[in-house]
């Protein structure tokens, strides 16, 4: 065994110049529907919403797209992102496990959304688009959308769910200090919006609102598309430059992991991290466990249904099957933040239904618990999303300790909590609860599913 | 000329293993002098504040001092810093300058403020200390303790000047996340506090009134020492990591800086970056230009005088000669934040009376302008202390741009602004002024000096 530092950067030389497709060795991955004829959707019909580009990468089945030099400039000032070898929480769990996390938040969006913000922005210039619409849940993508579209002059507009611009008031700050303009959703400025607060005027709001306000935003103005931080297998692509440096860099330590451990929401984060450790999987050719964490609060792989389904509540986007809680699932106001999304990436639902990948739902409060340790020993405060995978990592770690195994554990931290503090400060002062939806809760989610063939 | 990359970071075998002590190189550096006997202090006197093997350091004149291996455990974690060519500013500002920063903010601290915390809280535990107190500022040097502390398990208790913890709420509960206690200062638990509060009970505090406080409440505890994060020798010391890192990678590139520049409060971040190219200056062996750039409202080097102070406003500090506005001096309650403070260090204050180093007051809203386009341009969100920096950086590149002349220059950007949004906020809405102190503000510091000899 090689030395291990607690830091590994690639240089900028060894940085991917492709995206990985996870996609493209998935042939059984369900294509996406257009909502009225029940066929696949065509280029065509997805230009209409997204970047040119964008909707080509989407339907694409290539396994590498390379990366325009203009966002490799962009990447090389946020990137490689470090993988550490997390020494100290080793040590303070007494555990023989050898855990590793890759860490996405050194950048100011705190988070691994730039990596995708960046060539969205790229693109919609390179379209001669002027403006851009999108949503935000805990900030973080509407962060690192501003800090891309301003890069490129591109203008703005940001839906944010209403009860994260509560709880995070300065994240709105920070995306105006990069020019962008910021509304709290629902609003008063769509149909979507409007409905909504008709329905109930104290809506504390949900993504997939937002997703529904920002998508009639961009259809209504000129020159103007469509951007989404999460869930879409371009994202996805976009993300796999975390798995890409993860990989090459555990290869240079000789370390390949055991286990694999990314939070979940959208499944933007996960599905990055895993890229080559899942085509090895789907190759054959070797067997980690590949764990998806999410909120036992929005429990969309855990406890939802494989269907096709709408991405927003007001049922306007084509339909993907994915594992779905219902675009009506009202998920509780708690501090999962950026993971309260009803559905689940397509191509990580189907490693999922084919046993590939293994899902656990954790509770608010054992997440904290986690976050807290995981602060006070190798310093960093994780975002709560990202801490979903720390309990997670923790508990395999603890199963090494009771076992004796020595398992390489690798695991995703997505973010910081910078903006979280509310959310630490309720959790320190036990004024948080765990949130777990009854099943009358559920059902009313799975009510709200699109009734198909 | 070598290709350059966007960011160079230094291995952990670069890693330097050994602080470099400006001080060894300025034997004509003033004392530290007992406010009773007038005489230099001795070991002794210092070890009833502070912690025994940091007051040792606060009188060393060794050059180099090594830096523990559970230091060093820490350090790993945190560092190397990366050393980045701001390839996007020179290019929106159209400057043949070669711009460089050493980036001190990817901790969760924020700031550069970590690399002293840890050694301090490190030498607090093997002294068999229980407890340590500080204060501070714009909350920066209370996390970095905060997050030591928790490491060596350490108690904190941190006095927060109280405007700073209006304006900065959610830096409390960061702290606290990390195990500290925090108490807006003036306080009613000391004298110091009372007194301050029976004088003006709506005062919105003081670095040097906060710094009263802490060092009452390490005197009155049982093993407890008092703590400080600027200022002082020992300070520098371990902030020496920034500038040998710097130096090695800007040797690495082949270049050697004709300016480096530096924001100044009590000195910290600036000495430590500019450590070895000021033992050049001194040694003769290279004239880089050294700019210390502090903010109009508080202008120690640029209107105070040199002269013997104390550090605090009670008065109970051993005295200091410094450049200094006198502890009374009264900074108006703007947001230049962690260089609120009414003295600067020894070594630097020499420095610039020896003319070896040069100092820039620049306004407010300037800098709040240099740090927006810095964050459109490179990407990170600067803290407004880092931003004047960026704001003196800018004025050389620009100059530049002029005389057509292609200068290296390093500056340091020592940490981020996610805690200070309500500043940006202010800004952005025009709600900012710039408060540069007139000359009865200044005369009513001075008139706070001691009168020795």
């Amino acid at each position: 065994m090689k030395t291990i530092p607690y830091k590994t950067y690639l240089s900028e030389q060894q940085m991917p110049d492709a995206w990985q497709n996870l996609r493209a060795d998935m042939p059984h991955c369900p294509p996406i529907l257009h909502p009225g004829t029940l066929q696949p959707v065509t280029l065509d019909d997805l230009s209409h919403v997204f970047v040119e580009e964008l909707a080509k990468q989407e339907l694409s089945t290539e396994k590498f797209i390379s990366i325009p030099g203009e966002v490799m400039d962009f990447y090389r000032m946020i990137r490689p992102s470090p993988l550490v070898r997390a020494y100290a929480l080793e040590k303070a769990l007494g555990t023989p496990a050898r855990i590793y996390y890759k860490f996405e938040g050194t950048n100011t969006s705190g988070s691994h959304k730039l990596n995708s913000a960046v060539p969205q922005a790229y693109y919609a210039k390179q379209q001669g688009l002027t403006s851009l619409t999108t949503e935000t849940g805990a900030g973080q993508w509407g962060t690192a959308m501003s800090m891309a579209c301003v890069y490129y002059g591109i203008d703005l507009s940001v839906y944010m769910v209403k009860i994260s611009s509560q709880q995070k008031p300065y994240r709105k700050a920070v995306m105006e200090t990069y020019g962008a303009s910021v509304t709290p959703s629902p609003s008063n400025t769509t149909n979507a919006g409007r409905a909504a607060l008709a329905e109930n005027p104290d809506t504390q709001g949900s993504l997939g609102n937002a997703i529904s306000e920002a998508l009639e935003a961009a259809m209504t103005r000129d020159n103007c598309r469509y951007v989404l931080g999460s869930v879409l297998q371009h994202v996805l692509l976009h993300q796999s430059v975390i798995g890409l440096e993860a990989r090459a860099a555990m290869d240079s330590l000789e370390e390949y992991p055991d286990v694999v451990i990314g939070c979940a929401g959208g499944g933007s984060n996960l599905g990055g991290l895993i890229v080559t450790y899942a085509a090895d999987k789907l190759a054959g050719k070797a067997s980690p466990e590949i764990i998806a964490v999410e909120p036992a609060s929005c429990p969309s792989l855990t406890r939802g249904k494989f269907a096709y389904d709408f991405g927003d509540v007001a049922k306007t986007t084509p339909l993907i099957k994915m594992y779905t809680l219902g675009s009506g699932f009202k998920p509780h106001a708690n501090h999962a933040g950026g993971l309260r999304y009803h559905g689940m990436n397509t191509s990580l639902s189907q490693l999922y239904d084919d046993g590939l990948l293994h899902a656990k739902a954790v509770t608010q409060r054992s997440v904290f618990d986690a976050a807290i340790t995981f602060a006070r020993t190798e310093g960093t405060l994780p975002a709560p999303e990202s801490a979903h995978a720390i309990r997670a990592a923790i508990d395999e770690a603890l199963a090494c300790k009771e076992s004796g195994e020595s398992k390489c554990i690798l695991f995703g931290l997505s973010g910081t909590g910078y903006f979280d503090m509310q959310a630490y400060q309720d959790y320190l002062s036990g004024a948080m609860d765990d949130n777990i939806p009854g099943e009358e809760t559920l059902q009313s989610g799975f009510a709200s599913l699109p009734q198909i063939g």
